[in-house]
């Protein structure tokens, strides 16, 4: 039987490959601001499952142009790598460490960090423009900035800043999570099929694959937070004492389920697409499995 | 005479179109996340003498069609409301004052101000892909990427973090504010002529109006820094007591001359647009004048 934490082995194939290309789209650390570049691919090179990217692939895949979708999937990474860095703050959540190692503004200070960000969040758009023709990067980008604004991640932490220390409605936590994670996994994966000119059915079936894998995925790092080890998260645990979370709401086996029946859900929506999804399929289990 | 400090009555006029149009796409203050939009109106909306802007659709002006700049005059308001906020943050400039009132982190707490950052950057890409056809909002959005990162405005801030407390050149200095202050009102002109369907050669004409201009400004900057009265810049002042600044360098004197030169030689530029340029060269004036 294959162990809870391994990846599937076309994760590992995607990683390789995004990994290189984000390597090849930021200055080196020896450019100025060195210290700036430094900070940047420190957290973005930091070790990740980069299940963003994979979603982005993925989505193109199953429309039948997987290479289409680099670009997207890069755009993602750099913004939830941007995302992270100013999430991890001491005025935001106030983490000590990120991807396995000391997060960013403890290594390179508050300013240096919050300037990382704001260049990673800026060549999101750049890597759009400069990937795909006219058309589609303009479609891009508004999808992009729609996921990035208030209406998602600034909105969902926003919430999830004003809900520590508070009781909230489980309608909340989820409205934070689809913010915070739900929108990125979404836009990943219809980006990635807009991109290999997939139809509009194709595209609204990976909506509803990727925000409801978006959601388990959240109710499984909030399962690690109470019962993982640091060494397997790479995060720092034990922050969501204070917070609302899916495990205070319905417990570690309440949680267990939801986290199931999510990933079912997501599976559910992948049936137009046949085989062709089996990877797809393959990511869901792997989430549901990172549970158990 | 007109008296240093009178605005040219066509920015008196762009002021209220501007801001009028600023209004209507920044989500109002009770709509969710309430205290992020209230932060990002707070800044944005704040009095400012709308220079990028007006840039932008003089800019377009020259070219013949000015109406056609309002989303890149947008763009660059909202890239600059977002990098004052970021500026004026304690681990950055830690200013109290910013347009005539509190800055927005001693209003609004550091947390709910670097989301309204964040969201306002966004905002940016968002109104250059609604404003513009396809071909144009691609390349604008590439144009405004390049200002904001780290060879723009992030590099900009980041040198000037590290020049702090330090002695250092006078090319150096200049650089800073080439990156801070110059691109993006290089960006704001060429932008708006892209925009008017400009000539290359128009355009080339106006990024070096618009380079040195942003140069000769933040000279003055320097100079009312030193000489003028907190009620008249809507800043904190004497802030650059540890800085090399353009006063530091060269004192009073040779900084006001410096300024003047520099908007003769932004004037200059514009000799192609015969007089079609007026109200740029009225600005350069403006910028001049507010030195004496």
């Amino acid at each position: 039987m294959t162990p809870p934490s391994a990846l599937p082995s076309f994760l590992i194939h995607y990683q390789a490959l995004v990994e290189d290309a984000l390597d090849r789209l930021v200055p080196p650390e020896d450019q100025p601001p060195e210290h700036v570049h430094r900070a940047m691919r420190y957290t973005l090179l930091a070790p990740s499952k980069r299940v963003r990217a994979a979603l982005a692939l993925l989505g193109a895949d199953v429309c039948g142009r997987e290479p289409r979708a680099m670009g997207v999937a890069l755009a993602a990474e750099f913004v939830h790598a941007s995302s992270l860095i100013l999430d991890d703050l001491p005025c935001m959540d106030d983490a000590q460490m990120r991807r396995g190692q000391p997060a960013s503004h403890v290594v390179f200070g508050e300013a240096t960090s919050l300037l990382a960000s704001f260049a990673l969040l800026d060549l999101a758009y750049r890597t759009l423009t400069r990937h795909y023709e006219d058309h589609l990067a303009a479609r891009l980008v508004t999808l992009f900035s729609e996921t990035v604004g208030t209406d998602g991640l600034v909105g969902g932490q926003a919430d999830d800043l004003l809900a520590a220390n508070r009781e909230i409605t489980f309608e909340r936590l989820e409205r934070i999570h689809r913010l915070k994670t739900g929108m990125l996994f979404s836009a990943a994966a219809t980006g990635g099929a807009l991109a290999a000119g997939g139809l509009p059915a194709q595209v609204s079936a990976l909506a509803a694959y990727a925000k409801n894998l978006g959601l388990a995925f959240q109710v499984v790092d909030d399962l690690l937070d109470v019962e993982g080890a640091e060494s397997e998260t790479g995060k720092s645990l034990r922050r969501d004492e204070k917070k609302t979370t899916f495990v205070s709401f319905s417990g570690p086996l309440g949680a267990r389920e939801l986290a199931g029946e999510l990933c079912a859900t997501a599976t559910a929506a992948l049936a137009p697409f046949g085989s062709r999804a089996d990877r797809l399929r393959e990511l869901a289990d792997f989430v549901a499995r990172r549970t158990r």
